[in-house]
């Protein structure tokens, strides 16, 4: 069986190292002249792909998958459409299409009766903020990932600004949402599996840390999370997988105010904040993801003890005498560039005072 | 850093895909024209070598390794000391060279007070049953592996029709040990990593159940085995690999008498009975041998509930609906013959009924 992944970054590396062991092959379409592909060297064929290209011939150069699925949700839909002529694509393109565009979130979330913090879309940034009121915060409805694309506005001189800087760009670039700055108490997300036929396994909820917009650290389960609050974020996951009929991992990830979640976005895809499954659950994320889109029985999700994840961002590979008994290295063989998420250890341990400690040692062992 | 393994088989192949989230690189050495290298293929470098090649020629065509191992113990050994000019070799040449002859290995833990069943070597098989009384077990000092170039003698006439068929045989297929038959109740081995330091970590005693030879499946820890046999089998370990100075993954297998461990052979390397480690324990026996040899801490050795292992020997690729959410299948990719080892399912559970469940359900799948 083979499957072949849109993207050649670190999720299309470590999905494939997932699926090896099983017998399963992989390629990897290149759909955005990504000069660097070095983190699937030895994977698998690297196919490059741009519009106008014809699907068969794709499809051919990748071999004839048997499935295909997406690491990103930042690409033209028109690629998954017309290799759907030839096999089954997972997650299915509408699914993908909704996740990346935030307004269309918004419209599923409405939808759904899933709550998120207050919005308006189409209008002037001076109406918004007459609307919502400030501070309020301004996210691109495409491209925003890693803090990238957003602002937040606590000024009416702020909203001016960037009304000006707005003018001189293109329509996409000035497409966006108003949201109401929510005072969360902190960030968690929702990492599941479901299958072709509708079963689905939830990992526990994840705490995660963030720097200047960039993920820095998960903590799973999510420290004091209450068996409501996960039954909550496991419905309101049930319900939009449900409802894009999906099949494959989703990630969903919240503000947490009290007892209420509010969604901040979903990624139709395997998830950096699902990294630390990878030791501290019995089937990793993507192992599930590759079960769920070939029709394998998905894996268990149970874990023993406590787990978490520090990113390494832009920085060089860590000394390997920085590894621990309870750690594990993943490095994804890119070239390192400042800002670039570059690898990942995860830590795994007995309960969640010895896991601050040994990822905190970590942390100051970087810094050192 | 990288690392040249010699053997290019599934061995070869679980420690690179243990190895490259770590971003380590790997390189193989096929040291026996074995046609079949598909076990390796996209991993890294395959490089040919028979005695008389230069070894600086095939250090720079390995990519200058920082470290050598070995996948197997039946090799030339030769080929060891002429790398150690270049770079550390772990194991070291002799533990590969004392565990690749039976009658070395009897020697060895006969000087550490290491109880094996009574044998005679370098006697004419007559002599043999005169000391050790039938049934007796003639093993080969060298290539027995799976149940080959093993003979049960139960009666005289055995033991003449083996003696002409020795006699018209080279030396080397003459140089054998001959064995009491040990009446034991089981098989189990202890496999264990050395680190470089000489810091260890032990799996636990792993049950082992044979067909016609060959490993056919694995259950850990071993049920019922008390903590007294578990400590003796790490306190003789731990004196063997001392004793070699070894670094890297050592298993010793054992027969059990009752509360007596009897040695029945060492292997300088991973070992099948220790694949259950990749469901089973915080840290694979891959992951640690490679930890070991390179001077990484040694991964936990922890575990929760219980796990198991069936080989799949000269078998198709079992279909993907076998697996169940406890169960992962490691193929090998290799071409299918009879009697080969060709991948193995690794097994999880709460405890030894639901594991035994799992396992005999998925035996009798492959069966029907």
């Amino acid at each position: 069986m083979r499957i072949a992944i849109v993207g050649c970054g670190q999720l299309s590396r470590m999905l494939a190292l997932a699926g090896i062991p099983m017998g399963l092959k992989f390629s990897f379409i290149n759909d955005n002249a990504q000069p660097d592909t070095t983190c699937v060297d030895g994977l698998g064929k690297v196919v490059a792909w741009q519009p106008g290209d014809e699907f068969s011939a794709l499809y051919a150069a990748l071999g004839e998958p048997d499935v295909v699925t997406v690491e990103k949700e930042q690409m033209n839909v028109e690629l998954l459409i017309g290799l759907q002529a030839f096999c089954p694509v997972h997650p299915n393109p509408d699914a993908v299409k909704v996740c990346q565009d935030r307004h269309q979130e918004r419209l599923l979330l409405d939808k759904l009766n899933i709550p998120c913090a207050g919005y308006v879309y189409g209008e002037p940034l001076d109406v918004c903020a007459e609307k919502l009121s400030l501070p309020m915060v301004i996210k691109s409805c495409r491209d925003g990932y890693d803090g990238k694309n957003q602002w937040v506005l606590k000024t009416p001189a702020e909203v001016m600004a960037l009304e000006a800087e707005f003018a001189g760009q293109q329509p996409l670039n000035r497409d966006y949402i108003a949201e109401q700055f929510v005072p969360f108490d902190r960030e968690v997300s929702q990492v599941s599996a479901r299958a072709v036929n509708g079963d689905m396994r939830h990992y526990p909820l994840t705490e995660n840390r963030h720097d200047k917009g960039i993920l820095k650290q998960s903590i799973a389960p999510a420290p004091g999370a209450s068996d409501q609050l996960q039954q909550l974020a496991q419905q309101h996951m049930a319900s939009i997988a449900s409802e894009l009929d999906y099949a494959g991992v989703l990630a969903v990830e919240f503000f947490v105010c009290g007892e209420q979640l509010l969604v901040n976005e979903l990624a139709p895809r395997v998830h950096n904040s699902g990294h630390w499954t990878q030791s501290g659950s019995d089937s990793c994320q993507f192992e599930n993801h590759l079960r769920a889109i070939t029709g394998i029985a998905l894996g268990s999700t149970a874990m023993s003890g406590v787990a978490g994840m520090v990113n390494l961002i832009g920085t060089e590979k860590p000394a390997l005498s920085t590894l621990t008994a309870d750690s594990k290295l993943h490095w994804y063989d890119k070239s390192v560039r400042p800002g670039r998420k570059l690898g990942h250890m995860n830590f795994k341990a007995a309960n969640t005072d010895l896991l601050l400690a040994g990822m905190s040692g970590f942390s100051r062992s970087l810094e050192g």
